[in-house]
């Protein structure tokens, strides 16, 4: 399945993509597609629909973030191999763990906003996965168990918020906007392989980064396990797991996100988001 | 108003203290006390309620977090000048920030359980304020409105996890258990300066902690101020402010928690908490 959630921020319904792409109404089978409500077996009731059987959502309809009401968004840093040597980092013993602010959260094609003093705000395509059942001290080879579905995660970051500004990287990472996910929530049977799907990103049509969920350094089974050792992940929880290389701090010269840029993305089999990039206002 | 929420665990209900320190329930009036229900004008119909109107709680009962639901649980490091000496830390030109994983949330007297694996379970007493009103770049001058309370935080602490473990502090932060709340949410107009309450923390009987919220680097409205610049803090929102002198892992030799300890504390005005220490099973 394809999950969706559509409609006014804050207002969102629940929906599904059918066969042909369309999006169609779930509102008649569950409230919403978020942490009180992702568990198995709602999405095995869900799955057990007829999507033909739903109505239609009219076209144009905005698309919200395909999880509701997260509460953990948990981020990895440089988890890419390939990544890690364009920052000239060394690939990490143990995966990277900060914080995204929850708040952060917007839609996949809302706009991304420039916080007030940022000058160098930057982008990283992301796989994320949402958890769909409570995971403490998991095993890795279990680990996926735990995993509702995956999404694209826009990990919008401020490189001198997250550097420059003193102890860990929450700063430049939980901004207003910075959190786009979406456009849907896929469930792993949709996914053959999820370490292997082919990731880009472009800014104003032009190729920046290029990759790979093969690279990763901890596959996601891995990351589920390892930070369901240091905290209890409930569902709704969010665990995005890194970019690949061509982020903007890493250019000569270094290249950042101003008011009036396009940025469009997507993962094999997650779909596409596409965000203006707009000043602060205020 | 002293709030409290008591109760088994993921069933409390909402209650206030009454003149003579008994619980009074408020189920007829809230449904909880957390992030879909604290804001400002809430507070003031509670204010309103004669406290000797409400259902006295039958004596006994569990106090659980006096917040429900939180979401984002910031928390600020090395903010006791004091603190920061005995760490050998410098004392930082910024608030430093991390997070503590919401779902480490447990009642002010639960048990706290020490991590599997760990050796370096440690102790601190701290000061949290719960945000009562969406704050995003908000003045420090004007900041303290946007909190709905003030309770104390058991900042327990992971330092192999936090500090050895790669990355950012979030590893040893958000263990479960590792975030006593409570036991009540006191709201501001109760505390004449909150920048001059005295916290104490005891390990079976023995002091640990003395300090004071003088010492603070980065006072409650600074904090809040420079948090809101970061990202959107939403009410129900936690920010726990940082701990005074007294920390197990600075003592020499460094002293730890084990099974079968007992901790209690406490900060003027806002009442004490106890927890059993246990070993991890399973």
């Amino acid at each position: 399945m394809k999950l969706v959630r559509y409609g006014e921020p804050g207002a969102e319904k629940p929906g599904l993509i059918d066969a042909e792409g369309a999006m169609r109404d779930l509102s008649a089978h569950i409230d919403d597609i978020g942490r009180k409500t992702l568990d198995p077996a709602t999405l095995t009731r869900l799955a057990a629909l007829d999507p033909a059987s739903l109505p239609m959502v009219p076209a144009g309809a905005r698309i919200g973030p395909c999880v509701a009401d997260a509460r953990n968004f948990v981020a990895v840093g440089l988890n890419f191999a390939d990544h890690a040597a364009e920052t000239g980092a060394p690939i990490p013993a143990e995966p990277i763990l900060f914080n995204k602010a929850p708040s952060c959260i917007v839609g996949p094609n809302d706009d991304v906003v420039i916080p007030k003093g940022s000058q160098k705000t930057d982008w990283e395509i992301e796989l994320a996965m949402v958890i769909g059942k409570r995971a403490s001290y998991v095993a890795a080879n279990d680990a996926l168990a735990y995993v509702a579905g995956f999404c694209i995660c826009h990990d919008v970051s401020e490189r001198e918020f997250q550097m420059e500004r003193g102890g860990t990287w929450s700063k430049g990472k939980g901004c207003p906007t910075f959190g786009p996910l979406g456009p849907w929530l896929v469930t792993p049977d949709e996914i053959a392989d999820v370490q292997d799907l082919g990731m880009w990103l472009d800014v104003n049509g032009e190729r920046m980064q290029t990759g790979s969920t093969k690279t990763m350094i901890f596959d996601c089974a891995q990351l589920v396990s390892y930070i369901s050792h240091f905290m209890i992940l409930e569902p709704g929880d969010v665990i995005t797991t890194g970019t690949p290389p061509g982020v903007g701090t890493a250019m000569k010269p270094p290249r950042y996100l101003k008011a009036g840029d396009v940025v469009t993305m997507g993962i094999d089999g997650l779909g596409e988001q596409r965000q203006d990039v707009k000043a602060h206002q205020g």
